[in-house]
């Protein structure tokens, strides 16, 4: 049994950042909001999937919206409570621990906070390993887990149970409500017992944020990280060329990053949809979703999230495997290039690399 | 305790229609959508209010959505019976009795098809007396039922349960999932005990349109429904101009009456939001919103929605008083001129004809 304290926050939230793959909204309101919580209710609890009962009820738990809303639009403080309500008088069952649906960015700092408050020990697993766009791209869609219930609460103290009759369904209704309150909303979905949890979830994935955090944050943090992930650089340059526009709720376009050094005279495009999508060099992919791709400030070691990046920046492109989970055909159709709308094939992010080297 | 038959549907339709104000949806397809349940399992009980137990759980059902897309994309039959369904699972108790929350056009036909096909009585009452483009403009808001349960199912056969903090989020968030559901869906809220109800309800509203669709059915309709409704022509004429859209969700826009016969030389302007809302004549009032405004076609005395009006049309302008609930401080608050946006004060459609005379 681990414990996440006030003191930890910091490590643990550049370590949910480096697993956006430039999503899952930026991490450092969050951190302010979560230190609060901690302070005021103690550390939380980090319980492994291991130790909860057969029965035992798992509440994932996960912010909706724009990114660049919620930067500017606190959340009430209310809203996981609200959720968790709704929850046990809808199923007529107590919660037992919360998860993070999405360890990636802000959606893996903020269940810490709502941990805390609702006095609930947290899971050290998520849904996704890292941060993807939509409702269905989660572990626990691959694992069969049914979405035919969802509970999302909004900053006015407005509370919503949807059955949707199926996953897209969910996305389609959360989206819309969401939208309808001003783009950020708190929701919970794939309620699972422990034993479902036990077959559906990516195990490990706070520990490792923290993990990953305090490399970050120590020596030589680059190497030390890449080492870490297995990672390879894709790109390393200055952002010659920034095409980003926020439609119907999602950033999308792409970044150009014209190399400098040892990539001096190769020029790496990275396709965005919120998250980190592609990387293109010459014409050919060098890595796609659902392998995870970062950009950091090459001289800071900081992750960047798509909707600050900008002309100039110095950066470092990263590229990493994904869970296993992801690299199966279920896992494929469900975040994949072709659930992007790509054409292409998956390749392995690894296997590119030997073929460029 | 009367009955409502196959055999009735048409005139009470026509009812529908002339209550509706020129909104609430198109009457024809609704028609042959409850005459085929009718048949099916029979007649419909209609029940006076006061046949209401003191708990007995009453459900007023209303279609949500654009009247255009009504008419093209068919209910699947299965909407009411999910929402009460949902609506018992919610409450831990059995409906009692289906009401219609709005008895103008198509959404006072529907509820004969669901509330036969649900086996339950129908209430010889609504909650308007009209239609009314939005969900917070009933009697029961009015009286001050709470608005803190909406159950709501579409198409596809997901359901929605919201617990809105009052009830311009009601109408904001089914209004978002209606659209996301392709502009329909089939709803309940207001649930009311048969105390509430005999406090907050307008009675009497469905033998009252089956009785003026026999009057339009009849001999001299024009003169029959005016002399029973105490309604007054404010103008009669062509259709010289129409200007509409369809803008979020409403019909939007206004037409011009260029006057015939004894309105030779005069000029009327019919503002619509979805219903006619106002009547005006060189620059004066004539006629709002709450009282009700309808558009008749002169040679076959029809009731016209404000999406089917066209250059040319031969029309004749009705208008009379609407409920004394709707002419309250609170009734006028709700739906009166200045909840359109209108700065000009509510005068009683009797005052302004005396007026003019």
């Amino acid at each position: 049994m681990t414990t996440l304290t006030e003191a930890d926050l910091s490590a643990y939230a550049a370590g949910c950042a480096l697993l956006s793959t430039g999503g899952g909204g930026a991490v450092d309101s969050e951190v302010l909001g979560a230190a609060k919580v901690l302070r005021d209710h103690g550390p939380v609890t980090l319980i492994d999937v291991d130790a909860l009962g057969p029965d035992d009820l798992v509440l994932p738990l996960s912010a909706i919206g724009a990114p660049t809303v919620a930067d500017e639009m606190l959340f009430s403080g209310r809203e996981a409570q609200l959720v968790r309500d709704e929850v046990e008088r809808q199923t007529g069952r107590r919660v037992a621990a919360v998860m993070a649906t999405e360890i990636g960015g802000a959606n893996g700092v903020a269940p810490v906070g709502w941990a805390a408050a609702l006095g609930l020990p947290l899971l050290d697993a998520d849904g996704m390993g890292r941060a993807f766009p939509e409702l269905p791209m989660v572990s626990m869609n691959v694992a069969g887990i049914p979405t035919d219930l969802v509970v999302l609460a909004d900053v006015q103290g407005n509370v919503a149970t949807l059955r949707p009759t199926g996953s897209d369904w969910s996305e389609h209704w959360s989206r819309a409500l969401c939208v309808a309150s001003g783009s950020s909303a708190v929701m919970a979905d794939y309620l699972m017992t422990g034993d479902q949890a036990r077959t559906a979830v990516i195990r490990g994935t706070l520990t490792r944020a923290l993990h990953l955090g305090r490399l970050l944050h120590g020596g030589d943090p680059l190497a030390a990280v890449m080492a870490d992930l297995g990672a390879m650089v894709l790109a390393e340059g200055k952002i010659t060329q920034v095409r980003r526009d926020t439609l119907e709720g999602f950033t999308r376009g792409h970044v150009t990053i014209t190399g400098t050094g040892t990539f001096h005279g190769r020029t790496a495009i990275v396709d965005l949809l919120n998250e980190n999508l592609a990387v293109r060099e010459d014409g050919h992919i060098r890595a796609s979703i659902p392998d995870l791709i970062t950009l950091l400030d090459t001289h800071t070691a900081t992750p960047l999230t798509t909707d600050t990046l900008r002309y100039g920046q110095r950066v470092t492109c990263l590229a990493w495997p994904c869970d296993p989970l992801w690299r199966t055909p279920k896992g494929l159709a469900t975040a994949g290039p072709a659930a992007f709308g790509y054409t292409f094939a998956y390749h392995p992010v690894e296997e590119h690399h030997t073929h460029a080297a």
